[in-house]
């Protein structure tokens, strides 16, 4: 999974009927050994996830799974945790 | 998902048959925390997009489950909804 | 899908049983926006693509997909699509 | 699969019920062949690594088959082995 | 699939049980088009590869099914074939 941040919200009208009702969020990819950002996806928060909260996002076929037990919502990203904390051990 | 904008038509008269009836277009990825443009791929239509309208596009087998209930259409990538609005807050 | 030209073929005695009789053919990417080369790739053709052609490529387990009904041909790439014609507009 | 260095962990305490019990480590990609840093990623170890042990991730699916008999777990990245030892040879 | 040089070996004791007795070889990507090295990475051997040799690759739950009939092996990328010959046109 990747870690990123919540940087915005996303609205779409047409869409497929599967798609209604996630809520879909922008979030940036942050790099935890440099802090660096990365490219931004959207994702569908299951978590409750807020603007400017660092997320965990699995993304593929494991989005499916994560949103649904029938693995039937086209949705190819998903937020399934909100970071409390990463711990680093310097010069690895 | 991705964003991406819609830049173009493809038409390959040859093709596997089940991709027969796909609308297929060309769309450039963007990034929506800075807006720049990345690579372009080719993407089945599944809600009507037009030239030039932002999209959500899925991709690898999250685009077949888009694209049929039998999983069984050899395409991997979809265009799965047209952009309304983004809404990003900046400085996160 | 990705679109690319085919530049060359590959010959391997040595391989997957499952594999046997499959037309391995090296396909450059080209991104349609700007015309630029990127990555080769080698994917196995369906539709009797030529040197030189520009082709339509899919990836992952949706290559499998159209390569096997059943599903069991161990490779990753495959060509689906021969393309006529590409209509960009420029400046979106 | 991948190599990579352990450089952290990760906590998260709102997250999806099935990552319940997972320990999250943020694995820093090297390459084999010049010992090049590349990005992180959260994987689930499987096998017990420690911080600063080298160790092969696999990734998407893949991961789910390690982690899971019924595949049911949305993680897409598993530490799979800690290595002892690569043997390279030079100027191929 | 990709091509890539069979450069090393890897050798882990502590490992996930379905992986004994997989021979696990580092394989550095070839980009046939200009032959420039690219990124390396950890491949299931099938097909009796040597050091040295060139070989192709197969990623993701391709690797799965190449590696066994029940698709339960937790590995993500396996040499199929060994490069006899590769014929390239230039100019395209």
């Amino acid at each position: 999974m990747i870690i990123g941040v919540v940087i915005g919200n996303v609205w779409a009208t047409k869409k497929e009927d599967k798609l209604q009702g996630l809520k879909l969020m922008v979030v940036q990819r942050i790099d935890p050994a440099d802090g660096a950002r990365h490219e931004s996806l959207v994702a569908a928060d299951r978590v409750g996830a807020g603007i400017g909260e660092q997320v965990l996002v699995v993304t593929g076929s494991t989005a499916r799974k994560a949103l649904s037990l029938d693995d039937d919502i086209p949705m190819d990203a998903a937020i399934v945790g909100i970071l409390d904390e990463i711990e680093l051990t310097k010069g690895l």
